[in-house]
C-alpha cells in the first residue's frame, strides 16, 4: 500500500512502499505496449504539470501518462505570466488547486518547493525534479527498469558516475537502491561530489576502473558545460577521458551489466557512442518504463489501488 | 435566454442576459465539484484560446472549461509563428475559423479588438481581456461569487479599489454590479481614476476610508510596478499605507464583507497577508467560479440551452 | 494503396499513391463539416509535434487533425529543454518512440531531416516542413483544394509566384501537381529563383504578365522581409509593383481562376486585398482543407485503411 497523499522523494518511503509502486507499474506497462495506448481510468480527473524550468522528457512523460490514462492535464510553464509576475509559488499553488487539479507535477529549482507545495494544496503533489534534492519518478523507473531484468534489486552493486552534487537523479537513485538492497557506489571527480555522501549509504570513488568492478548495474549521469565554467572540472574532452564509459571501462563491471542514463545524453562525452547504442544499454527502455512509472503514480495518487479492484 | 453569438463585455448586456448567464453557471459548479469532473456536453466542438498577452489564470481557466465539458482546444500565443510574422488579427481570425474553432477565446492588447474578431468570424468569440476595456468573464465569477454568498447583488454596497484607469476588471465590474443593482464605489489615486468615471454609474471616492463605509462587498485590484516609473503613484509602500486593504480599514465596512481580488495578489502591497488568508477572503473561491462561469459561456454560446433541455 | 511507412515529400510518390490520399480525404472533410466533429477512429494513438521552427498554422492543423480523431497529441518545441541542451536529433528521436509516438509530425530548418527521422523510428514521420526542402501536406491541400474546384488536376496550368528559391511549398507543388498531369509555370526575380528548376518538370517564367496567361491555378507565396536585407529584391512595393496579384494581372489568367496561398499572407504585397478577399480566393478553403489531408495522413499512416473497411 502507498497510504501517502504526495510522492516527495524516495529517502522517506520505506522499501515496501517503493516495491508498491513498481508493483502498480507492471501492469501500466503491459498498456503502453498494446496498440490501443488508452485506459479510462483517470477520466475526469484533472493534472496540472507546473514546471519553473523547461523539461521535455519529464514534462511529455508526465503528460502522456495522463492522457493514457485519460486524464485531463494541463502544462503551466514559468515563461508564463502569474509565474513571471512574480506571484508566490503558495498563491500559485492555491490558485491551481481551485481550478480543479488532482494532482499537481511540479518542477522547481529550489529544493524544498514540492514539500510547501504539498502542504498548501489538497491536491497531490508529484515532485518532478527539485533542486539538486530529488527526482523521485526518475529514480523509480531506473528501480524498475534494473528490476525487469534482473528480478530482485536486492545483492546488486550500482555504479553512478558523474556529477554527483548537482544531480537530483544521484540523490534519489541512492536512496531508492540502497533502500531495495543494493550496493551504491557514487564516483565522480572529487569537484563533483558532496561532502558527506558516505551517510547517505553509498560508497565513494573517485575513479571509474575501482567503482566498476563487478558491477551490475551503471548509471552515467550527463555532465553541464556549465560546470566548467565553474571551474569543476576541466574540459569536457578531460572528462570523457578520465570518467567516459567507454569499451575498456565496461569490461571492467559484470559481462551481463546494464547500462543506463537519465537522458538527455552527451555522446562522447560522459558515454560513447558505441555503449549509448550497444546491447547492455537499456536508455531507451527507461524512457518507456518513465511513462509506465508516472501512470502508476497518478493512479495511485488519486485514489487507485485504495481497494485491490482491478479497474484499468 | 442568452441571444448574442458572442461575449464581448457587460456594457451591452442586460440585467436578465446576465442573471441567466450566472444561472448557468450553477450547476456547472455542481459539475466540477464532483470526483468525476467530466461531462460530454461539448464533445467534438472546438475552442481556440487566441492569447495576445500572457495569462496563465484565465487561459488556464477557458482551458480547463474546455475539458471539463469534452470540447477540444488548442492554444494559439502571441510567441507563436504567424502572429509575431505579423499577421493581422483578421486573417489570423479567418485561419482560425477555417480550422474549425466553433469558439474563439481572445486576449488582446487593444480595446475592441474581440469586436473586430467578432464580425471576421462565424465562431463565438469571448473576449477574455481586451486593453484597458472589459473582461466580461471576470466580472461574471464576481457576480456569480457574490451572488452565492449574498443571495442577491440588488441593493448591495460594492467597493472597488486601485488603479481603475488600466483595469478592464473595474470596468466589466462596474457594468456588470450596476446593472444587477449594486451601488458600486470606485477608490483609487486621483492619477488612477479614469476622467468621466461617473457616467459609469459608478461613485468616486479618493479615500478608501470614506469608501469603505459600510461595504459589502471589495474588489481590491493589483496594483502594477510600471505605473510607478510612469509616475502614477509614489510607490509599493506608500501605496500600502495609503490604499492596501488591512485590518483597520476592513473594520469599516460591513462585518459580514466580502473581500475579493482578480489575482495574482500583491501580498502586503493592495492587500495585507491576513485579509487575504482571513475568512472574509473569497479570493480562491473565485478562481473556482471562473472556470464554472466559463464553461457556462462554452455551453451557451456553442448552442446550448437553446431549448430547455438539460443535456449536462 | 499508400504503403509506405512515412510521408516524407511527394517527389518519391506516384501518382496513384498522390490520389489515394487525397481520396482519403473526402471523406475527412465530411468528418469536420459536421457540427460534432470528432470521431473514435484514432483513440489510444499518439501523435508527437516535434517543431524546431515555430509554425502556428501547421501545428494547430495537425494538433486538430489527431484531436478530431480522437488520437493523444503532444507538442515539443525546440524552446523546450533537451531539445536547447542540444540532444541530437537522433536521441530526441529515440526518446519520442519511447514515450510511445505512433506518428511524429517534423518541422525542422535542415532539409533531409525528416529523413534521417524515419530510418531511426518505428514510428511514421510526416514531413511538415524540411529547410526549402518539401512539405508535403502543404502541397496536398492544395492538389485537393484544386481537385474539389476542377475534379481533376490532368490537363490544368498551374502558376506559382514569388520565391520559389526558398519555398519548400513550391517545391512540394511541383512534384504534386506535375505528376497528376498540370502544367506547372514557376514565376519570379530571377534572384529568387532556384537553378536547375526546369529539372523538377517546370517551366520558368520572369514576368508575371507572361507566366499568367492562361492559367487555371495561381499559388501566390509569401515573400520575406529578410529576403531584402539579403539583396535579393529590391523592396517590399517593388515587389509588390513587379509580382503581386491584383485585378489587372489576375485578367490574364482565365476567368475563372482559382487563387491559393500557403499563409499567412502580406496583404498589398504580393495579393493585393481585393484579390485575397475576391471570389476567386480559396485560401479559408485551402485551412480547411489542411485539416481533412492531416487527417487522412494520421489515419493511413496507423494503419488505416489497410484493408477497405470503412471504420471512420
Amino acid at each position: 500500500m502507498y497510504k501517502h497523499k504526495d510522492l516527495l522523494g524516495l529517502k522517506n518511503l520505506t522499501a515496501a512502499e517503493i516495491n508498491f509502486l513498481l508493483d502498480t507499474a507492471v501492469p501500466m506497462k503491459e498498456i503502453i505496449s498494446r496498440p490501443i495506448k488508452k485506459v479510462p481510468t483517470l477520466r475526469g480527473r484533472t493534472v496540472v504539470n507546473l514546471f519553473y524550468e523547461n523539461s521535455t522528457r519529464t514534462r511529455s512523460s508526465f503528460e502522456l501518462a495522463a492522457k493514457y490514462l485519460s486524464a485531463d492535464s494541463i502544462n503551466i510553464s514559468s515563461s508564463s505570466s502569474s509565474v513571471a509576475k512574480g506571484e508566490s509559488l503558495y498563491d500559485t499553488a492555491r490558485t491551481i488547486q481551485s481550478l480543479g487539479a488532482d494532482v499537481v507535477v511540479l518542477r522547481h529549482p529550489m529544493a524544498g518547493a514540492p514539500n510547501l507545495l504539498a502542504k498548501t494544496v489538497k491536491a497531490a503533489v508529484i515532485n518532478a525534479g527539485d533542486g539538486a534534492h530529488e527526482h523521485p519518478s526518475q529514480a523509480l523507473l531506473d528501480l524498475f527498469t534494473v528490476r525487469e531484468h534482473r528480478g530482485e534489486i536486492d545483492g546488486l552493486t550500482v555504479v553512478i558516475v558523474g556529477d554527483i552534487l548537482h544531480s537530483r537523479v544521484a540523490r534519489s537513485d541512492i536512496w531508492g537502491f540502497t533502500k531495495l538492497g543494493a550496493e551504491v557506489r557514487a564516483c565522480g571527480p572529487p569537484t563533483l561530489l558532496p561532502p558527506g555522501l558516505e551517510q547517505t549509504g553509498a560508497r565513494v570513488f573517485y575513479r571509474p576502473e575501482d567503482a566498476l568492478v563487478g558491477a551490475d548495474v551503471v548509471i552515467m549521469l550527463r555532465i553541464q558545460k556549465e560546470r566548467q565554467q565553474q571551474g569543476l572540472f576541466p574540459g569536457l574532452r578531460e572528462y570523457a577521458r578520465l570518467y567516459g564509459l567507454n569499451r575498456e571501462r565496461i569490461a571492467l563491471a559484470r559481462p551481463d551489466v546494464l547500462v543506463m542514463h537519465p537522458g538527455p545524453i552527451n555522446r562522447g562525452v560522459e558515454i560513447a557512442h558505441d555503449i549509448a547504442d550497444g546491447p547492455a544499454s537499456l536508455i531507451e527502455e527507461q524512457v518507456t518504463n518513465g511513462v509506465a512509472v508516472r501512470m502508476a503514480l497518478l493512479y495511485l495518487l488519486t485514489g487507485g489501488g485504495a481497494n485491490n479492484e482491478a479497474d484499468y
